[in-house]
């Protein structure tokens, strides 16, 4: 279970990082913007430029759905430090009215898509279980 | 290969997120502080509170020693956006001097350190091979 007290700021922190297992069978991660609806996170394929919009992730996450997505907080004061991590199934969202809804997140979280389109594929991770760690008590 | 115009910010950068294969057989990542000794990244299991410093991320690299390191920016910016991510193989430092180098690099990269126990097993990652993007060309 995430604590109360860290769930404001997974939803607010600007990046997380999903690890997944690769075409080798490799670890690997990769940072993503997302965006919290109750328990799946979203993360979206914008047009930053990319060599492709069908990701390499998409491929994993098809492949290898049980991914991992940290949200962690570095901070000079190391007794600020905090991380959380989402185990999770992963999928590329094909329903459009969960897409429209997912774009809505990202769009409200992040001021940056408004001059992004967000015609690509939409990930969203099913969160399972969540482990945190606060180098202090939160809250 | 990582760029050159890259390699002073992955050095510089305060975190990393190591990524692995956790004893389910599952991609998992945990945050690290880290410090760059040529193609060596070091972390070390520092006395922040945890449960033990036999940590699980210990476990994971010795069963599954193929790891990924990744190290990115985040910026208000998005053109600002970078990332660097090294494949490689971590093993846990055996030998005494080159525990002793890496340990001297962390203190000199992070002035916490000198508040912080080091008596801990230290975590290196050798690294094979080297992607990275950015938002617009480094340099």
């Amino acid at each position: 279970m995430l604590p109360d007290a860290l769930r404001p700021r997974v939803a607010a922190a600007p990046v997380a990082r999903l690890a997944m297992i690769d075409g080798a069978g490799l670890p690997t991660a990769v940072p993503i913007c997302f965006a919290v609806d109750g328990d799946t996170l979203y993360s979206a394929v914008d047009d930053k430029p990319k060599r492709t919009q069908r990701l390499a992730r998409l491929a994993n996450v098809a492949a290898h759905p049980n991914v991992t997505v940290l949200v962690d907080h570095y901070d000079e004061d190391w007794t600020a430090l905090w991380w959380a991590r989402a185990r999770g199934v992963g999928r590329e969202v094909a329903d459009a009215a969960e897409r429209e809804q997912a774009v809505d997140l990202l769009r409200a979280k992040y001021v940056q898509y408004a001059t992004h389109a967000l015609s690509g594929p939409v990930l969203a991770v099913d969160v399972r279980a969540w482990t945190s760690w606060t180098a202090t008590r939160p809250g």
